[in-house]
């Protein structure tokens, strides 16, 4: 079987808020929205904001809005870009969880919860490659 | 900046449970395995299983190790491929919980829940093209 994520979607309790987030702080382009779903193509998946409610009576689980045990990175190109990136996010509307700093494995990297609470990881990797599509390849 | 996701990690309570899930279920390679974390490759990004006490101590948030609002579809080439793919994954540990079927919007689709209680929803849709590498593009 393919290796393959096709979407990920999160469960939000404010459309217009999780957007301006998304669209203002990471400075990303819709593809496709109406009044309770949110699209964004991503580096070969699809990225889905949708009202949590709707979300659970679609998967049949019960969360109650919240987010869970789970995060997600963006990678940037240079160590000098976490912090501006992260700034921007605080300003669309995120939360800082986790400050900048340099972990034990290596790079530079901070974490901001989107105003839902999913939590995001703005990290400079240098041993993970990023073509000019944004495919990302593990790396040692 | 890059539409681009780079990680997306799963906190998880036991790694050999999560682990023959993703392997045996969905059939992945690993390409990264410690006695805390695994990587897969993935269409352009990197999918980790972290023991979730080690998530929540990286990013800041407490979340108790239970999963949250936000599904992950895997998209199947056709409809037939649906419900033998649900077989696999519930008999790698999954819980179905919604039972494949047509939803309003077209294709065909059912969710099974992986052993830590993160949705996996297994699509044929149609109107998403998949390439060979299993990059993702939407359409309507």
């Amino acid at each position: 079987m393919q290796q393959q994520v096709s979407v990920i979607t999160l469960g939000i309790a404010d459309l217009g808020r999780a957007r301006r987030f998304y669209e203002q702080g990471f400075g990303w382009t819709a593809v496709f929205a109406n009044d309770e779903i949110v699209f964004f193509q991503m580096n070969g998946f699809v990225l889905g904001l949708w009202l949590a409610s709707a979300l659970e009576a679609e998967t049949g689980l019960r969360r109650a809005g919240t987010s869970g045990a789970f995060a997600m990175a963006h990678n940037v190109p240079a160590r000098s870009d976490v912090q501006p990136v992260m700034d921007r996010l605080v300003q669309a509307g995120g939360t800082v969880t986790r400050a900048a700093s340099a972990p034990p494995h290596g790079g530079y990297r901070g974490y901001v919860a989107d105003p839902d609470g999913h939590s995001w990881e703005i990290a400079w990797n240098p041993a993970w490659a990023i073509d000019d599509k944004g495919h990302v390849s593990f790396g040692l």
